[in-house]
């Protein structure tokens, strides 16, 4: 397969040209298994070097870590495996002042908001404690994630010198779900009903568009990607596609989005979604 | 202005007479002031008699419920003024428990989740403890409500005898905002950011349309109603509207409420709102 280049990540040869111009600094959250991992690993193997992948999860030096720091520790220069937990404003807070001390003045380009939760269940099968795990992770999280690496975001954009907006310039894209469609429930809900996560994607979705329309003024641009159904832990062995051809699809999009898909939601073949 | 009829709310009279056939139960969260209050209002002076209106808030004995005690007072046989608070769920069963033993096999045939809090300010200015707050409120409390309320929905359902679906028979109706819409928070985000409640309102559009499809074979209605923007605590001085005329309109859509409207997105005057 055909691996992404971490500055174009597709095949238009303009972007090429122009992403390559400054080597960029990205952060990926759940990033020790699933698509995290993938994303990762096909932004360090692409042909350009980057300035620094930050491979964040909640425990760095635990078994489900392992497969992470293998891969980190043949590219010791560019991943930095540094300890996020999405449901602890303490860990967002010191990951981000980590973060802060490698990239200085340079920011932070890309912030992927990918650790997520999924509780499976219907209504009268979701308990208290589904619902709020499901929004302390899926929309707390990202909320808190954004806000504590806003000033990186920020330090980012003012680098850049170029104008409008760009993921090699300063982003931020959430990875949600189709099951955040409110238009497709009719479809869906029988075969799949997850009504905490898909309140806490629908959730997702309405931060990401909130964001889009408050930090515009500042360049950073926000999009949301829809995987594909993906055999992961999450996805499950019946999904449509693997790990690898979901994230080479959304690190193509995410190297194509402008302004002009800010506050967005496209699949990882860069279809639009409707809400 | 023109009263609506309890049964019936609307001036169609083939409506009136099928709503006519039997009284229904009602019941209304947040019927201490705003909305609430007005819908028990205009709901209990309407000229068809009703079986009873449970009127709920979080302190019937203090201060804040006053209005409402003096109105239940003037009409003992119908209103029922009960404990219920949305954000504990121990008296959302205690209230469950006291309607049941009111309406028995006759069930309850309309739940109004009324009740709602508003945070405003942005992303950045927006607190933990209010995107919580406000979860706990706008989604989590309606979600417990409906399960809790869900056995005298269907006996209320059952009792009907008749096909099809109306709010005479057994649905929920929760009362969303033009803010849950997703599409339009790019003309609405500067002059009203209120994230945390764009984002439980969302939510709450979620959480009704799969109830709509999960609890449709039970012939229980679910939609959601956008009252406009009114003149209450909530919305202020600037509203579009006053309290009498949302409620008027909000009422009458109810009454029109089919089959064709489970899951749907409506304001006051029956206009389908976007997601
Ligand atoms: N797979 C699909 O078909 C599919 C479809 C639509 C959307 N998505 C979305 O895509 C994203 C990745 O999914 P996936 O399929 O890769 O799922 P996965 O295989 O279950 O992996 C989830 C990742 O999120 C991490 N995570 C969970 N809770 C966390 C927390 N509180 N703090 C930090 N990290 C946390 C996990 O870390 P631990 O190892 O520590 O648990 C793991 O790295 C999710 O947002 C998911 O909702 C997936
Ligand atoms: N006004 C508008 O322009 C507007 C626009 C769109 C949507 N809405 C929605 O319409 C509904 C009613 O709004 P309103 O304008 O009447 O607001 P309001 O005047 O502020 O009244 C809110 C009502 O909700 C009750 N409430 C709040 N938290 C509660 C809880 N935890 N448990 C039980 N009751 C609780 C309040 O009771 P307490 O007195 O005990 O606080 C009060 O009765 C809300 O869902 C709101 O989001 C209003």
């Amino acid at each position: 397969m055909k691996r992404p280049c971490v500055h174009c990540w597709s095949s238009d040869g303009e972007l090429q040209r122009k992403m390559a111009a400054h080597a960029v600094s990205v952060l990926v959250t759940g990033a020790n298994r699933g698509l995290g991992l993938e994303m990762v690993k096909q932004m360090v193997e692409a042909s350009h070097p980057m300035r620094k992948l930050f491979a964040c999860c909640r425990d760095p030096d635990g078994p489900r870590a392992e497969a992470l720091q293998t891969l980190a520790k043949k590219h010791p220069n560019v991943i930095a495996v540094v300890r996020l937990d999405a449901t602890d404003l303490c860990s967002i807070k010191q990951c981000a002042q980590q973060v802060g001390s490698v990239v200085g003045n340079g920011g932070l380009n890309l912030l992927i908001n990918n650790a997520g939760m999924l509780a499976k269940g219907t209504l009268q099968e979701t308990s208290t404690e589904d619902m709020q795990n499901t929004f302390n992770t899926n929309v707390m999280g990202p909320m808190n994630i954004i806000k504590e690496f806003l000033p990186h975001l920020r330090a980012a954009a003012k680098a850049s010198g170029t104008p409008g907006m760009s993921s090699s310039k300063a982003a931020v894209v959430s990875i949600s779900s189709f099951l955040a469609s409110l238009e497709i429930v009719k479809q869906s809900y029988d075969s799949f009903p997850a009504i905490s996560y898909r309140i806490s994607k629908a959730g997702l979705n309405m931060l990401t568009v909130c964001a889009a329309e408050e930090l515009k003024k500042d360049e950073i641009l926000f999009s949301l990607l829809h995987p594909g159904w993906v055999r992961t832990d999450m996805g499950g062995d019946e999904g449509d596609i693997d790990a690898p051809e979901s994230v080479q699809g959304m690190l193509s999009v995410m190297a194509s989005l402008t302004e002009k898909q800010n506050g967005a939601f496209l699949d990882y073949k860069g279809k639009s979604l409707p809400w």
